[in-house]
């Protein structure tokens, strides 16, 4: 059997029978890149001790279209948005598995780039690969590659994040600018250009995620302002804790060149999804602590306090304008992005 | 916002927006299906403690076609399969996270019966679903759903299978018929009717490994031949141990009605995936004892020896026919079915 041809193959049905064709991708492209002693094994499973502590479990599939965009590709971003997830709960993300959907016909080239765009990001994240799943469907039944990531890792003892701890008086703070991930991807896919300028801000967070528990364990809950943006993610916060939420718009840091994007688009970057930014609620007393342990970090250089929780039976997220009005911040009820993680 | 139509709806591509048309999606009925004390915290990670002992992850993408079949579906398919997986090394299977890929079109109706058959399965098997994502694709970039699961577990200490343990004159034995699963659905998708005869065999074993566990620690290794069959499940774990395998045809069981429509199919059932079947190897003096844990369980009441593990250096697996004569069980090479799980 001659060797998988990287350079002008594609994917063809029989890479997902379970039979020599699949192991052979499965050799020559999976398990070299992601290689690690877990891979090396060869099991349909990973075995692995896990610290002590409380273990928390996150999946997240990826759909993205375009698979390639300026800061990453579907690869790094299965690692980085699982990885987030997981580091939202305040936990040490330990291991990912990976699920592979591919379309018959994708080529291989794109494949291996992919991979090992993931494989790279597992690597600098620290995070390994221990466990897959190739699939393969037919021509028009896919679309080139999905892939579904889980990751696993342990809140240390003595923490306990959730969506639900806000209380009124609790400041909020964000991690940076937001809207840079889905302008990009937006301005790609219309052939824009606005990329040229901007890219994604695909990013594992849990290092930052590290360095502000040290300084302050008294955080109450962290989320990612993915998919429906900050906007969104701020009204579940506030719906879980049965709270409102009262923003201050000229705290929330846009970059010039997604803000220029956004007007052209007619889209508000409170929805636009972010891969690599972080929401944190905390006591009033502590917030100080916590934007100079985030401004502290490279992740973090441009946090910022963005409002304040406080009491509303109807858990309505408001925010004062730079004139002196203040906006309701809805839920998104359209659709804004499709595809965009 | 009136509530989601589960009779007449389908899926939109603002379902996987994150926004409120997904959140009513997963209010109305992920979250309604699958209900438990993880999922109703509505973060985006699931935090539990672990027994004690090594943890064991696995994940499988699930793009069976077509979606219901006799039997099952691609829901509790998709819970048998990563449980199954978790349990061959020998673990108690915890918990499952489940990411969705859903064809934008897709009818609410079948959504909800797939979710609610998987409910079903992860309540039957005692392991819940406490963490998913859910996305959407456009309209002929997908297949109606595709189902990613990944399961953890926890391995007894002192417990270590892996599909390298196998040593020269070790039995192999075989929990039943084979062939039952993919027949179905090749017979389904071509519309012969074998399957009024037939069902999928998909099953969790893990009460079953557990009862063999309990009965024989010494087992070596446990694996559950699915895609490529038995027979390339065999090769698998001949290459991994470095040895080869003599196996006796007439001990491996096959239902008439398979073993009919394979012939009329042009199938070999060794190459034929299964759903609800494990292969154990264990040292021979306790492969008697082994047998009868085996066939004392409804899962296991078929359960042969069907052949003994051999020092080979080309690592071949190798079978005596009914006649007295010998064959090569071969890698399968082509494809034989494509979609089977």
């Amino acid at each position: 059997m001659s060797r998988l041809d990287l350079r002008n193959g594609s994917v063809e049905m029989v890479h997902g029978s379970g039979g020599r064709a699949m192991g052979q991708l499965i050799e020559e492209l999976f398990a070299r890149a992601l290689r690690n002693e877990w891979l090396d094994q060869r099991n349909d499973q990973a075995q692995f001790e896990l610290p002590p502590g409380r273990v928390v479990m996150a999946t997240d599939s990826h759909v993205i279209s375009p698979l390639f965009f300026p800061g990453g590709d579907i690869g790094s971003l299965a690692v980085h948005g699982t990885i987030n997830d997981v580091a939202m709960a305040g936990a040490r993300p330990c291991y990912l598995a990976a699920g592979f959907i591919l379309e018959e016909g994708f080529p291989l080239a794109d494949l291996a780039r992919i991979v090992e765009s993931m494989a790279a990001a597992a690597r600098e994240a620290g995070v390994p690969v221990v466990t897959g799943d190739t699939k393969v469907v037919e021509h028009g039944k896919g679309d080139g590659v999905f892939i579904t990531t889980t990751g696993v890792g342990v809140v240390p003892p003595g923490l306990h994040l959730s969506g639900d701890q806000a209380r009124p008086g609790d400041r909020i703070l964000l991690s940076g600018s937001i809207g840079d991930h889905g302008v990009t991807i937006l301005s790609l896919r219309e052939g824009l250009g606005f990329e040229a300028d901007i890219g994604s801000d695909s990013q594992a967070l849990h290092g930052l995620v590290a360095a502000m528990l040290a300084a302050v364990p008294e955080i109450r809950c962290l989320r990612d302002p993915t998919r429906g943006g900050l906007g969104n993610t701020l009204n579940e916060l506030a719906r879980q804790s049965g709270v409102g939420m009262q923003l201050v718009e000229r705290a929330i840091p846009v970059r010039e060149p997604v803000r220029a994007a956004c007007e052209f688009l007619g889209l508000d970057p409170l929805y636009v999804a972010n891969e690599g930014k972080l929401i944190a609620i905390c006591p009033a007393e502590r917030a100080e602590r916590l934007l100079e342990a985030m401004r502290a970090h490279p992740q973090g250089r441009e946090a910022a306090i963005i409002g304040t929780v406080v009491a509303d039976e109807h858990r309505f997220v408001q925010m004062e304008t730079p004139f002196g009005g203040s906006r309701m911040v809805d839920w998104l009820s359209g659709e804004q992005l499709p595809r965009i993680c």
